[in-house]
């Protein structure tokens, strides 16, 4: 096992009619600036539950934080929260919205051109104390202290991580989702999935607990997946999957173990060229991921065929079966998992290679995700 | 799933080599009390370890922390720490200096007489910071807010909790562990197994991560136990061991689910009248637990009969191979499971039961483990 360092500060608040709690949690006097998307949240009960409970406080709102969050909207943000002099900043939403926020939390600290802290994270180190309402559950921002943020200008996708900016505490009521479209739902399940797999098939280091606390959350998902696109509306499953969601992305099974991520890396730039959405791009990407570096994370493909989808036979075969009952399950939720049915070609994937090299980008847990090598898995994919 | 609120601050620092970072996570100018037990740390090298890494700070020892600490020996260590001015704690030990020294902290901070708060923990809302570096994986101490005290002149050990007791940081090296002697190392796996059943081994509330995390952490202590019995200074095993130690009973396995704790609080009295250690009071008292309340805990009986030991058969062949591995795996540590084996008698038993009677104590997730059920369970492990 590696030596780590964990601490997440993060509160938890789950259940049912939690939203009611938010006013005690944020500081009396606080100026609190109210996050939001496109408006769902007016539709579904969820801003109204939020401006019950924060009733007498003084609250600006900003709304209109588009999925991908843009830079372009979130300067305006960072412009109106200065101007009112905010300092406590409430996202309510998901993944996107939470994103924005926490970009929003750290320009707020930060003196120079934001844009900056994108392009060397490492300059992001203040924060505006933020929290967050889950409406969502799919990116685990509500419980890590990372944001993914695009600039359309520039067709862009980058991540940043703050060490202050994990939200104080996060409510998740699961009821706030039975209103989710099918769509959104399939999304967090691929998420969630894609997410604990880029922190468990890398290569073994002997991390006995996370492994399998890696394998319960993929087991938890796979059997939750057909109950949640048949319906999402019975509580414990909602809660579970929101739970999962969660626990996929707060280090809690990160502690001791390499990290791979590079079909994130490949994804984003699938999102921010032909604006699928982050899971679609997940679900493309992953089989092609697991087909290509076979041989470097075979042993662990080996552990996940058996442990987590019951495989028997040779370990070839168990690799094998691995790769495909992958690929089938995201299929199985209605995911279009080939480039070419979403239209893109080889031109996209030239143009991808192209900017990885020019980045001089080698991705994954041992920096073998060479552009030639992403080349291949998207090929792969086609 | 139950509703709930889950927060845990504490910073965990784990690997070969991380006590030499103690110093900067301890701000400076603080007047920090070095507690610890009765001197190993002396022998193994620990004490040394801290001793450089504080170099140049102002350190005042209190040593002496015996194993189930006592009353009598940490309001000493309080008189001393009030004396000194001290206002910074950092235990360096197992799980009896650490609650010690959560007691201590939270006395510090406390006007009356202290046992004021063992007999109503309420009373305890504030404490000194405190951190630690532990020698000895089993309490999980090092990462929650709760400790037991003994008392002798009253024969009583007792629980309390305090909301501010979290360590803020706890240094776990794994090869502090190697010079420990096999007897800690069987009674903290032992500790760990019991702890994770107390969160686990209740009414089904439909929580699939914590039912899967908990079974995996179970796995891992079956897995690494006869490893660890036959040597324990191979690293990833005692690293593992460690960190499923600290897991076990630091809320991560908590959320959503009841609990039951009837064990530990028939093991405290075992402990408190005959100084049995902690760990064998409960390989004594859980296999008893599981039979006479068999019926209330059949369903989660019977999936930790299939998903942690393998168990096929009918549901009622399961729910019994579960009561009867969990005592041969106690066993085949080492671990001597009857009241008998130990020279305890009826007697015993009815002391306990007519303490509990007169206390008004209905035990467990339900509270039907009554005084009567008490006396079915200990006449059960004669």
């Amino acid at each position: 096992m590696n030596n780590f360092t964990f601490c997440n500060p993060t509160k938890l608040i789950f259940g049912k009619g939690t939203i009611a709690k938010i006013a005690r949690e944020i500081p009396a006097g606080a100026k609190i600036m109210m996050t939001y998307g496109g408006g769902s949240i007016r539709r579904n009960g969820v801003y109204d539950q939020v401006t019950e409970a924060l009733k007498g406080r003084e609250v600006v709102e900003f709304g209109g934080i588009e999925p991908n969050p843009q830079y372009e909207t979130l300067v305006k943000a960072v412009e109106r929260a200065r101007a009112e002099g905010v300092d406590y900043l409430l996202a309510v939403g998901g993944g996107s919205v939470i994103d924005g926020t926490k970009f929003i939390a750290t320009a707020l600290k930060y003196a120079g051109d934001p844009w900056d802290f994108m392009l060397d994270p490492s300059k992001a180190v203040e924060a505006v104390p933020l929290a967050t309402v889950l409406t969502l559950p799919a990116t685990g921002s509500e419980m890590n202290n990372g944001a993914v943020i695009s600039r359309r200008e520039f067709d862009e996708k980058l991540a940043f991580h703050n060490p202050q900016g994990y939200p104080q505490f996060s409510v998740l009521d699961p009821e706030v989702c039975y209103s989710l479209p099918e769509r959104q739902i399939v999304n967090g399940i691929v998420d969630s999935f894609a997410h604990t797999l880029e922190q468990y098939l890398t290569f073994d280091t002997q991390a006995m607990v996370m492994d399998r606390w890696a394998e319960g959350l993929l087991q938890t998902l796979i059997e939750l997946g057909p109950k949640l696109v048949e319906r999402h509306d019975r509580y414990d499953e909602v809660a579970n999957f929101m739970l999962t969601a969660t626990m996929a992305l707060n280090g809690f099974i990160a502690m001791g173990v390499p990290q791979d991520w590079a079909t994130h890396m490949i994804g984003h730039e699938l999102t921010a060229l032909h604006g699928l959405d982050h899971a679609v791009t997940l679900a493309i990407v992953y089989p092609g991921m697991m087909r290509v570096m076979r041989r470097e994370k075979f042993d662990k493909l080996v552990q996940y065929a058996e442990r987590v989808w019951g495989v028997t036979g040779t370990p070839e075969e168990k690799a094998e079966a691995a790769i495909e009952k992958t690929d089938a399950f995201f299929r199985s939720l209605g995911m279009k998992t080939r480039l070419s049915e979403h239209g893109i070609g080889q031109e996209t994937i030239d143009f991808i290679v192209d900017r990885f090299r020019k980045r001089g980008w080698n991705l994954g847990e041992t920096g073998q995700v060479t552009p030639e090598r992403v080349a291949e898995i998207l090929r792969e994919r086609m």
